[in-house]
């Protein structure tokens, strides 16, 4: 494949067949959005996808530059699909990942910021809230690599040996092979993460085998790799070495990339928060959250 | 021509020509930087261009990424030839064009914010600066037609009425037609700007014409137009229409755009306020207005 | 007057009479918000109270910090106050006064930047967006003098020169008495403003005399100045010369001022773009301007 | 004691007596700047400063609005000063304690983000580098626990678990009680923080008894506690109780708090970078971590 992609569904899509061998696919279009639900069921199908085993549910809702209020069917969607793909119950650490400091990465670090923390809400605290029956949620932003020293995997697995939550939820920014998904699309799994994958820069996988306890990887894509992007209008015309010369680190956005990754935080983080306290009305989240 | 730049020296390459008639070209290499001065002579070098008659110098310097302390040899060639296109005497208005909220737009404003202005710096504030023999220089941000409701050559235009500046000089980020040139190129001309015209979206022009004194323009290449990069890769192999569909409103930026215009709005500000107040040294101009 | 204040409504407490000759005051409490309507009718009042001749709206809201939905009781009464204080109809240019740069001097620029700018959607614009009977409204950033060299009074009457606004309304970060007005109070006025008189920098006044259309005021309350919240709650005992020698150049703010800021900044724009835009409603007003 | 502070020099003035049982005190000054050694020897001094048995430096600087450049001779005297707190070998995990979204908390964060992180050049990376000798460093933010519901002492646990570093280095904004020591005054000590305990609301401790290793605390004082401000210059006169309805929650910052917190944590970040990495100079530094 001479291209890259975080998108499950592209790596299926590429494979361009009706059906992949240990690879089961379900596909719900509504109104709202449109749900593809992928399970790689097992090692041939992994070996094709390019993905580990497991679910990969991808969400394709209207481009996020229309919806401006966040509280609409598109909200409900992924809020549900999240719901379905994170335990019922338990405690819970969201990661935020990526570089702060560089627009199109900075997607995990804006969700972070505007989870709704809830461990620390406790005795007298949660008597001033008002609030009941919260599960407990607390968030951290990993920072990257070049930054910090730190792998993101350990940072987490320092975190999780402290704060003991039962599952660790990640939030990243993806690459994705078509410009279409940009901003308007947001794939979820439960095999974890392995960031920078997308972008060639792959740092150490996040998962239950390093972090000890399940991970569940929500992202939505940014940015689509420029070679990959010439090398899909061209075809087999274009020589590759050229166009990896000309756009080796370069990498395709909307224009208004600020915006979009603005409105794809806002959602993502909404729906997360509203799938961990499905008692509390988005309208409220937003209060708490604001 | 099926790409878009707004740099004199691409489009004359893109003629590829050893000459042009009506533009006289020298090109000046040194260890430190490579300068190319364009002339466009007469209206059969405007034609063949696309540019008004006038001059056009590109300073082709180190990546930004490399030159962290701003002070070296870059900035002294940039210095100097921002010296010899502007009047030698005279009020400056200098007008930061682009928008703010948009990374890869955001040069201007950024520059403008770090415009040593002197024209209030007199009496007893005079005195106490210590400061004399100060060129007098005010600097504002245009904003964007979209967000402003005012096109920038209005706003300049009111501007020039109440601080009659001799002179204005306008900044702002540029698109280029090669990856290589962004970040590394600085172009000025004598001819003044039309803003988004290398990004197809062509506002009011601010030149001499509409605004009532001449105008030098600063520039910055920050973004290459997607479709455009694709079919410079693709040659005549490509269906321009799918192009256009798959990258119309994409752009491409190196991965690392906020650095990279951090440090470009730090030379280019620190290079015209030298050129503008020549007898304060470019380290103590660093201190002034950090 | 050992202290500082912005607000008509302070100047009028401190005068601490239940009538003050040539003012008249009116004030409307609901369970919305309270509004306090000052007429100073004459020299007498306007000497009194330390204010030019002109009418002065106080509405005092429900700490920012808890309507972060913005569209509540409060938005209707302070969007209603504005309606009444400005023309009914005409072209309006909004200046955001203020320096972005600082976290409590922002309100004015944040403001600029949220407002429904329309001056510029006419034709194919104008029908792209279904929007029809809009008022030309158009907005800019003036900056502060330090930074810019020039003032805020001269670049709006350059604006104003070139874009003949019918009026101007000008949005300022405030100083008050009383801490607990920070963040809870929105001062309009119909006499312009002279920005920094608050907290003792002077600048240009910005009024019809100077900028030659009627100017209309907005503003809020972020700053207390520390020598005044001193001297108020030290009464006669404090040595006056130590507490300006200690407290001088300091500023009193709550600690989550970064927060009040945006509130207070979206509240009033949300408020200022539903008075001039009567036929768009606010949930409408915030998709359109987010 | 009726008012709050982070520093053990203020701690020891209001004692206002020349010795103190249990207390060591040098003082070295200089044209560069005013050292302040303390050591708090005993249980006794521990009592009477109410702050932990160990060394305190105080360095009193040049007011950082005049040190633009940042490699002064303040410069020196902090590098050399923190070079005598932390351990001569092994390596460092630097944590960034505060709320990076309030202006005058976001000294540590700030700080974190320009530390020179070394742990993860190795092998290829070290060898492009071109770099030798570099003692192992990493960096990390821990956030506040209102926002990420965990305490920064367990999150730092939870690092130190994973990253194993021979000594934490923790980096907070601080409350002063002379609004004189606002970014002039680095404070240093080798007992660990309890963040927030200067401005009343104290955290979990951070100190070899909760991390496991032992904890190094710088600090720049970025706020005056504003009751304690008042209190301070009111004496005996003043209600206590009217102050504080007056100025709760209140806080007392320069005006340009923005830069006052830029130019310290640069400065902080620089000369700590310096100590940790003595054999580059601070120049090379700069350009480092550009």
């Amino acid at each position: 494949m001479n291209f890259r992609t975080d998108l499950a569904l592209e790596r299926c899509e590429f494979l361009g067949k009706k059906t992949i061998n240990g690879v089961k696919t379900d596909v719900i279009e509504t109104d709202k959005a449109k749900v593809t639900r992928i399970d790689i069921l097992n090692e041939d199908g992994a070996k094709a996808v390019g993905k580990p085993i497991g679910r990969y549910i991808t969400v394709e809702v209207t481009p996020f530059a229309e919806h401006a209020q966040f509280i609409d069917d598109s909200l409900e969607t992924v809020t549900e699909e999240i719901r379905n793909i994170i335990p019922e119950k338990g405690s819970v650490l969201v990661a935020g990942l990526g570089n702060s400091k560089i627009t199109p990465d900075a997607l995990g670090p804006k969700c972070a910021s505007m989870i709704f923390a809830t461990r620390h809400i406790t005795g007298e605290l949660l008597k001033a809230t008002g609030l009941s029956g919260l599960r407990k949620v607390s968030t951290f932003q990993t920072g990257v690599a070049g930054e910090t020293g730190a792998e993101a995997a350990e940072l987490i697995k320092g975190a999780v040996n402290v704060l003991k939550p039962d599952v660790v939820i990640t939030i990243d920014a993806l690459a994705a092979r078509n410009t279409d998904r940009l901003g308007t699309t947001i794939q979820m799994c439960n095999t974890g993460i392995v960031p920078g994958s997308g972008v060639g820069n792959s740092r150490q996988e996040i998962s239950e085998r390093t972090v000890g306890v399940p991970v569940i990887s929500l992202g939505v894509p940014t940015v689509v790799d420029a070679a990959t992007l010439i090398l899909d209008c061209g075809g087999h015309n274009l020589d590759e070495e050229n166009v990896v010369g000309q756009a080796g680190s370069m990498m395709v956005t909307p224009r208004e990339v600020d915006l979009m990754i603005e409105r794809a935080a806002k959602l993502t983080s909404l729906a997360l928060n509203c799938a961990l306290q499905p008692h509390i009305s988005p309208e409220d989240m937003l209060i708490l959250t604001a």
